[in-house]
């Protein structure tokens, strides 16, 4: 059918167009099924119908499908009807619980990448995913089909270790601490992180207050390679980017499939080359991983799906049932993670952390020692000296303090309404206060958490206090903090039990 | 965060704002979450993100949601983060197989009609309740929640009598035939249908070229009370409107969740408060229920939620391994259904069902006789004045005879390319090659088929016409049926056995 191109200005994530319910109808085609647009080029789109906003005879395009099809406004284009991909009948196969081929996985992968598929797609496959699963061989073949889907960065330097945390526990900021520490020793970790999904403060998020993330291939490369290791923000490269659109699906919904989960995070490893890998697996009340028997799960699949692509991979289980050391938010994250790299010996849970991975990397890399040769690294100060070597390479300050950091100037404190002991620290509502604070835009904006759990408080003592950079967050963090309070106080005894089964 | 309302011209099925990213980021958002925008009213919206399509600082909306908040272009507006809909953890719960409550299917329901769940919302309900499917308890819920998104049409005329099929088989044409029999014999029938969704024409496409089917509530109700019976298009009234929504979705998908499929065939029975249904399940290759087994299993649900619904449903496992009768198309369905109502004695296929039908419909009021009973209500005449007067009561012509509707005007016969047996008519080819001249949006398209499975035919000899209302069309239509050929000819002997395996 012959229709006169309009243009109208739509977000152009999906090739949307609108035609009049009677066009449509005589193209033979029903709203979200496909079209094939002809003027000079030609471009498939997806069909909206209408029968107010359009007029018969028209075909409202965004711009990005008026340039595919090099026509003008006014241009009249031939519109026909367009069937399916085919990866629309391997999404039914994977609903019908069927295993799919490594052909019909890269098309259902690289059909994803190139806008092919539409939301409803896109979240009917995630949904598959999620209910019926994929077997270890198939999350091989998806972790490789989303490798390919971007730049492949091959290093001169070998081997390629690199650290991967599932995240998910609020205040884990030792990624800088423990790169810094395995780069000192000599070994090579071009590690890149994310920012916060729905976290209050992901790695790249509190590494860009002190130095650029944004790093291109070619500059994680070269840095890598002459001092050693990166903090990078894999966003900021062509490495596997379909996850990008896929998050973008998952995060309505609020599932993050297994299989989507591992292939994402190994399609990265892959991407880089990476020989050896350490997985941090954050366990606890409030994560991702709930219980020691999901961790297990988790570390078995990482170690397997490694296996299969040829790296090394190790898991570290390890303890989340609260925040990770005592700062939350960007600059307070950074603050407190610099200031263990410059000597601070507190807080003590993520030396540790820190120190108790790095060990791990420096064993697989047959350096003798583990988390005391790891300790003595970051004691002696050559962990310091290469983190300053990374930061500067990153365009960071070479006078970088970590008293360089500044709190939100706007806080309150929250005190103990009574006295007892830190009974649990909600990492949930810790999060939720963060972010309703700001975090992760706000840079200043996160909480200091000054009690942990089993410590004594007496009524009056400050737990925490919130920052933030403005006056309305810090009242909605507040009002956050007082639906959801974050920290249980109880007495040493929890629950009296008696034969009138009275609770205290 | 204060924005400028700015006008942009999106379909409005999902009310979609597009705020620059910085701008996401600040209020604490990303793609497809959910923003409330405040003017003199408010209204919920959700987000696209652009850097390049918005400049910060601005909200472009679409005129829906300008004017459920009541601003105007270049208004300020508040725009903060709004949390998802209750129904989202709903969909949650049923991706992780859980059962759901009445409440919560009810509120899955009623926030698809309101628009409050995204294309991603509903296609990941929709791959769930494929997966997972629902228990009859559940489906009983749905369907009474559907049936109450629309009006409830509440007769004085008692019992109510409703007939539904399947469909899935080509040229089925009985329901006018059926509904004219049924009431001639004193039986109420205010028999809804629906347009074709993937056939190539619906009972609604066809009667709609002799009489008006887009009742409203009230006709459908005078008419059935006085004359007997519709036959009415039951997207024309405001009945479980949210299958319209549901239908956008699966469509793209190729899903018809069995749990959807019930419900939404009941909700329409409860809204016309049916008391006794007859259901038709045509079974057969190429069409939606495969195989007898298949067949009772849906019999078996349906006359399940009949009783949990209160409605007496009793089923009809019909024969559909080809096409009912010789025609296929709007004008031409309608011709061959009048032919018979007027007394013509072909074809024996649709007049046999016709009358097999509407005999348990006979039975299930009281009225003896069962098939043999319809058919002298048919032959007597008393059936066609009967149709007659729902014609007229909908607005169509008294003199209205079956001559008047004509095929289109190109036609082209397609002939036996060889000596044999008619062994298979492909339900799919000949549903796709009736679409492919028109149908159902050009009332002379379609075919006619004079061979049926059994018979001989000569090489030369016709098989069928096709007609098409354009000859471009009739051309993409010769092109479909030469892709795929939809009558097979063998000779008696299908495949010789021997030690040599030679197949002839």
């Amino acid at each position: 059918m012959k229709l006169i191109a309009r243009y109208y200005d739509l977000d152009a994530a999906e090739p949307l167009v609108l035609i009049h319910e009677d066009d449509a109808a005589a193209i033979g085609v029903k709203e979200n099924d496909r079209v094939s647009i002809s003027g000079p080029r030609s471009a498939v789109a997806l069909v909206t119908c209408s029968d107010t906003l359009v007029e018969r005879g028209v075909v409202m395009m965004p711009g990005p499908v008026m340039e595919r099809c090099a026509v003008r406004e006014g241009d009249e284009v031939e519109v026909i009807y367009s069937s399916k991909p085919d990866s629309v009948r391997s999404i039914r196969r994977k609903m019908d619980g069927e295993k799919l081929s490594r052909e019909e996985i890269e098309s259902i992968v690289n059909d994803i990448l190139d806008n092919k598929l539409s939301k409803i797609e896109v979240s009917a496959w995630l949904t598959s995913l999620y209910i019926n699963g994929m077997d270890i061989d198939e999350i091989a073949d998806f972790t490789k089909s989303m490798a390919h889907t971007g730049d492949i960065i091959a290093f001169d330097r070998q081997p390629v270790f690199d650290f991967h945390s599932f995240g998910g526990v609020p205040g884990n900021k030792i990624t800088p601490i423990v790169v810094s520490i395995v780069a000192a020793a000599g070994v090579m970790i071009p590690k890149t992180s994310s920012r916060a999904i729905s976290s209050a403060c992901g790695t790249s998020d509190f590494v860009e207050t002190f130095c650029d993330v944004e790093l291109d291939g070619p500059s994680l490369k070269r840095i890598s390679e002459e001092v050693g290791g990166v903090f990078a923000w894999g966003g900021g490269m062509n490495i596997a980017p379909v996850d990008d659109i896929v998050i973008k699906i998952e995060h309505p919904l609020g599932i993050n499939p297994r299989a989507q989960m591992l292939a994402s995070i190994m399609s990265k490893k892959l991407a880089i080359g990476a020989n050896y890998l350490l997985v941090d697996i954050p366990t606890g009340t409030g994560t991702k991983v709930p219980t020691i028997e999901d961790a297990r799960v988790y570390a078995r699949d990482m170690m397997d799906l490694g296996e299969k692509l040829g790296i090394h991979t190790e898991c570290a289980i390890t303890y989340a049932d609260q925040p990770v050391g005592n700062a939350v938010g960007p600059n307070l994250e950074a603050r407190e993670c610099i200031s263990i790299l410059e000597g601070a010996k507190h807080p003590a849970s993520v030396i540790e952390k820190a120190c108790d991975c790095a060990g791990i990397i420096l064993d697989m890399a047959g350096i003798p020692g583990g988390a005391a040769k790891a300790r003595e690294i970051l004691e002696s100060g050559a962990a310091h000296r290469k983190f300053m070597e990374i930061v500067v390479a990153q365009g960071g300050s070479p006078e970088l303090k970590s008293e360089d950091l500044k709190p939100g100037q706007f806080s309150e404190d929250i005190v103990a309404s009574k006295s007892g002991y830190i009974h649990a620290i909600h990492n949930k509502d810790v999060v939720a206060i963060a972010k309703a604070a700001g975090a992760p835009n706000d840079k200043g904006a996160g909480l200091m958490i000054y009690k942990k759990k089993g410590q004594r408080v007496e009524a009056g003592d400050v737990l925490m206090t919130i920052y933030a950079d403005n006056e309305a967050k810090l009242r909605r963090a507040r009002e956050t903090a007082i639906k959801y309070p974050p920290i249980d106080i109880e007495g040493m005894l929890i629950k009296r039990v008696s034969n009138m089964n009275v609770r205290k």
